[in-house]
């Protein structure tokens, strides 16, 4: 019955809140977000650029994933990524993030090669790190689900910066 | 008293499904959308990269908006913008969309200088429609609110395709 009602209020206000405005013949959409599923609660950047001004700027880490929202490797990662308090709580606090579904035009993003899905940290000097890598010789930077916890000591690897003086 | 109601449904809503999940110091955050107000209906593209690869791939124009969000020209572009049906309409069904609020490094994408609010066309054969210009001599790029209809001829310009065989 609560639930009923609720489901009528709730069409009631997503009806009135869009009275006179574009609707596409293929129906109302869900605004896109930025977070892509990895984290609703944490800020990211747009692109690239932005994640490096705010990187360098705010003196933190940039953690850059990349990811495909139909490969079945990147939605398990995505699964436990999300939903570990701890990673979330790093991330927010320490670091910059951004995930992209498209590579850049820096190859200094795919040391290895182009695949996901893939972590790679930056340090605020705008140096590619490398040296922090999974557990995978042949994809380096790629993480399983079982290896979040190698992830969090990479977080905190990262948070060692190159250059703290900066 | 339904509006009480339906507030309190709603607070039950928002704590229920946030139960056990990180939520910041701050308090809990709106997820950020990829539309920044430009148009909630609308598919937008992430990256500059993303946006070629669907323009390309799809045979339709694409158009760049640069834009700050604490610049009150970019605000009011963006509120007679966002509630122009007809815009909204033809952007979503025939252009690929990307709003930005950091430069890219590709040059061509500021052919006067780099400043908001900056409207820039590409075409599908990945070039930048230099030719498709607003109102002003010094800033050829940029649109005032009252220029919206010069901005939708525009448009309808940017919609010819320069190699409409591709």
């Amino acid at each position: 019955m609560i639930k009923a009602l609720l489901s009528a209020l709730l069409v009631l206000v997503a009806v009135t809140s869009t009275f006179g405005k574009y609707i596409p013949k293929s129906g109302k959409r869900i605004p896109q977000t930025l977070s892509r599923g990895w984290g609703d609660q944490l800020i990211w950047g747009q692109t690239y650029e932005e994640a490096l001004y705010w990187s360098r700027s705010r003196n933190k880490p940039l953690m850059v994933i990349f990811h495909l929202e139909d490969c079945p490797h990147s939605q398990a990662l995505r699964k436990v990524f999300s939903e570990d308090n701890e990673i979330q709580k790093i991330l927010d606090e320490d670091f910059i993030v951004l995930n992209l579904v498209y590579e850049t035009t820096d190859k200094h993003l795919s040391p290895d090669g182009q695949y996901v899905p893939r972590i790679i940290f930056v340090d605020p000097s705008m140096t590619v790190r490398a040296d922090i890598t999974g557990r995978y010789a042949n994809r380096m930077y790629a993480y399983e689900p079982a290896d979040i916890k190698l992830l969090l000591s990479n977080m905190q690897k990262a948070k060692k910066l190159l250059k703290s003086e900066l």
